[in-house]
């Protein structure tokens, strides 16, 4: 018998009560009791976000990866899209568009570093974008990109703007609505804290309803099919398009609440100060951190491991009750780990998973 | 207080116990634990489907119309798609395909009729197509296709033949095998009776692996991108490519080990036996059935409800207690409900379920 | 696979979302959030029962049996007790109090009926007892006793009335205070619809406390022993006599929640409607009752099945997804059968029940 | 929010796997699940405690507190009782005695201490008891008795030997045959790491059946009472007494299927190695034992705090997130407090555990 803390990335830190919530048996789609829960829980994803009456929340079946490739019902063939990386997340914008009749322009950071607002701002100075779409944190590296200055710098010469918060959601300031952004998603299973197999969108209303037959995106991911089922939620009389997945949803609904009772800024900080506690923790056995100052996220730290297996390491850490993530970033690919402090994750992991780390280090030297 | 049961579509007679085996805490997708589940899900998705170590199962994020629109992996520009609908989930193969740049040629029947094998098999004799999809039962109406003898007529003209089983894998024979079905695929939500929130297919390992510039489909549907992580899943290595919905794939695990013990062709007559108590049941008490006789499933029964608002009763019977699903053919509509049978129904639920509907008819008389 | 309703005596039909709330993992009994479900549990206690602020609330580890035996905390030796017993568990009374050095005096009826006021009135203006008690519903033959007017009977010549509600509080009216009771106890798992393992106690407080070196009690079931544990819950600083059921209060807690959103008046409305359904229905079908009319009560009903043979009618109706109970009562046994509608019975878990019994019946005859 | 780990003494670390396989709906004392339960149970505390066949395993609703009493079921009027007692639970032993009209000898140690098998052997070569009792370990200092020697010290002398072991059994190595024991108790909460909520017991089965006028034990917490519904549930048959904690009694089973996968004694052993690392860790930090070196238990570790207020200390511990126990040995209270390390407990508790230990010394200081 192991004991077990998860301090990987998907999920992260978790709450058996919010699983626990997802216990049903007589729960169907069009349930009064399902349509209740998804309307809070759609409400839920409105505040996480920060996107007040302007957006139109989603909850779609399926992961992050869906929910970044939904974005494609709002392009149509030829357009140009914008692409600014920092990292393996960052690059999967241009695996999914490069699927699509679209023109993609890339712009991309070092391993730790990000895209810097002013070389977006070039780029945009010379193109006109249907849409660009950017990182908040990088789980690659657990580099947090200055999101508002990105958009910014863009703003002018993109008609659309969308940002990736699958890694920040629930853990980081986010705001559709002041960052002016028209799109942000994620995923129900990391900072939010709900069990995976959920993609969560806002998107600003007025680019919605406008579908035609020159729409591109794919049947199951077209978010004109989703927009009235959500509508249908928030208005109480329910909707079909596709079975929603009902237990995660009541999951998610509780993940929302249990926020809710903590605050969602409390719960920011307590995701701020886990991540202060981890990284003070790691330099003070010497290790580096892989994002620069200035970059590191509340929810991701990839730590440099010099010398060190960093898949060995993972494995004894694992042995010793915490569950890291190796690093997947090519560029320092076996030289570095990551710890994902997101979700649940209390003051008491952090002292567990430092010390953990501590006897691993110890042992290996 | 009121109670329930739920015979409805979507999902169908639940199980708590289902529901609780997804309780977890500190599991991810690349935790010990979840490989393993993972492992003998996907070997669960090969029995329940009569699928043999020729074909690969699959567990995508989802539902049902995720699992049809990921066939789109294996089409090409260009390519020739028949679908064979006998209503309106039949016709939903069409919605998915027009996305797509493929020439889709229709065939349909009459709500509770199906498309006839010699139909088929005279278009079959005049095109030759990349791909045909047909539905084992057709949840608007209940009708059960022949679907050997529809594989039959076109196989000799159609390089893949897909059939979609939402309604049907884990309460009726099916047969990836013996049927010759290059495909076969699910949801978990409906007879198999785990949460929704799960596409499942078994694939043709022969098709697999040919990807190239020339694929058009979605990069979150491709099977291509899954393909890996299912043989690292079988393999007990792992892998990854979005998220997996864990918790649901761990109640997944447990409605195969349940559908295990009670073994799977008693499961099925179970089905059977349940379909057959119905059916009596609506007729003695001078209901007709929408589907006709020799095309009854075991898991869907549309009932007609001539000269009664079917609304009104289906909310009275929820009123009483039991969550039927109102018709949605077009061709009947407002005149018939639908009775879903699938899952954990047993024998009480049906006593309990004509109890109801014989306490609403006489009210409603 | 069985469909399954548990319309036993112990416990009646269930709900899982009630064990559901019992999932704990670091809750200990001096643990904040115990304490806290401990006094909202306290204060179910009191309501159910309808006792107010002279009465003491007990929860203690144990059962209906538990509870009534700790009544002996207020006996000294020699003390007089008279027992009002109208079957099984009223002479269980007797079988306690056979143990201790009192005298007891016992009044009975004959199965189905119950002791008359007048008769319990003419012992008490012979004898003057330390402790009088009465079993409200008679589990072993349903039989709702004219508790008010028995304690009227007695109480000029009683010092202490002790009223046995096990099966009843949650599912009758019941009030200490308006009954003139002493005592009233019940058990967790009968119409309360907690799980099984605590005996709950309303004890006027002038009774407490009152020790001393004569007392012939056992030491676990002193209620001077759980008193100030009891009034440490209340004042939520805690307190420790012996390790309380704490997944079980957690349970009780929901109980007592779900009983409130119902509506105590709603809920022993429920209980009156199932039994008045249950017993027209089993009366349609040329069955008797057991209890006589005017003693029926609203949690169980004896049902007579004359020339069947009970045990195996109820293995049958088990066969068919509803567990009975068989009868226990000397005069009649083998010859009824007994149905639980207590807890989280509704119209649905009779309208089965009548539907079971019907089919089995005419399998049988 | 906080993070939580409970290392108090009742219960101690938990698991809610095991709570929630006490999740049920229609399970009753008589459905054939719960009797197949109950019987996996049973053995289960025949394993646990060391016991074969000449011993009856019993299971009854309350606590470790009715379990010691219920030997009471043993004694008749004028027998005398050897009690040897180590601290506050050693003297619960009088506590219970004094109730009933035996003549009880008692010996005692001082905190941190045992009596010695010499001192028990003066007193057995004196006098002949019909029962003398033992605590394992002493759950208000965390000393572990010489039980095997003290058992030889008054073997010759007493009829019946009794060993309280509920805060050792499934975390000490527990004998009841080896040792020659008639009698072993114990609770479900500790060691053995289910909810609380019953008294767990091995009885030679010698003792058991011999009933009569002269007994002076309670009716609910008579053995005799008891055994044979423990018998009937063995022969799968059931039985009825008093209706068992039957959720609790799901947990149990559950727990015992879990100790037999990780293996009896690699369990003693992980509670050996925890113990040891919490005593050497409290020591680098300079904190004494309050068990004499050689009486150390592996399940509770008091700890000395000299200096240092121990209830603030508790407190700023349970703040940081780790719930520990104060002290309540009258000789020490006040100066020490309890480490609880029982159950599911593992290296990453005792991690955590030392962690804050550490950081509120440091604080304190």
């Amino acid at each position: 018998m192991k004991g077990k803390i998860l301090m990987h990335m998907g999920p992260s830190v978790g709450n058996y009560r919010v699983t626990l919530a997802g216990v049903t048996e007589n729960v169907g789609f069009a349930s009064p009791e399902f349509i209740s829960v998804m309307r809070e829980s759609l409400d839920g994803v409105g505040e996480v976000m920060g996107a007040g009456s302007d957006y139109m929340p989603f909850i779609i079946p399926g992961s992050g990866t869906a929910a970044m490739e939904s974005t494609v019902t709002f392009l149509r063939k030829g357009d140009r899209v914008l692409v600014l990386s920092n990292g393996v997340f960052g690059d999967r914008w241009s695996r999914i568009f490069e699927r699509y009749p679209v023109k993609v322009d890339y712009l991309n950071a070092r391993a730790g570093e990000t895209v810097l607002p002013e070389d977006a701002r070039k780029l945009a100075s010379v193109n006109k974008y249907r849409l660009t779409v950017m990182t908040h944190v990088e789980t690659s590296t657990g580099v947090r990109a200055p999101v508002r200055e990105l958009i910014q710098s863009v703003r002018a010469s993109s008609e659309i703007v969308a940002v990736d918060g699958v890694a920040s959601v629930g853990g980081e300031n986010v705001s559709a609505e002041e960052w002016d952004a028209d799109i942000v998603l994620t995923a129900s299973q990391k900072a939010i804290g709900a069990p995976p197999g959920l993609g969560l969108l806002v998107v600003r209303k007025s680019l919605l309803g406008v579908a035609g037959n020159d729409r591109i995106s794919s049947f199951f991911l077209d978010l004109n099919n989703w927009a009235p089922v959500m509508q249908g939620m928030l208005d109480m009389k329910g909707g079909y398009f596709a079975t929603p997945p009902i237990s995660t949803i009541f999951s998610l609904r509780e993940a929302f609440r249990l926020a809710k009772e903590e605050g969602l800024l409390k719960r920011i900080e307590r995701h701020a100060s886990a991540a202060g506690e981890i990284r003070s923790g790691v330099q003070e056995l010497g290790l580096g951190i892989v994002a620069k100052d200035g970059l590191r996220s509340n929810t991701v730290t990839g730590v440099k491991l010099d010398g060190i297996d960093a898949a060995e390491f993972v494995r004894r850490c694992a042995d010793r009750g915490v569950e890291f993530a190796t690093g997947v970033h090519p560029e320092l690919k076996g030289r570095y780990f990551r710890i994902g402090h997101m979700g649940w994750v209390t003051e008491i992991d952090v002292t567990a998973a430092l010390g953990v780390i501590k006897q691993v280090l110890h042992e290996m030297h």
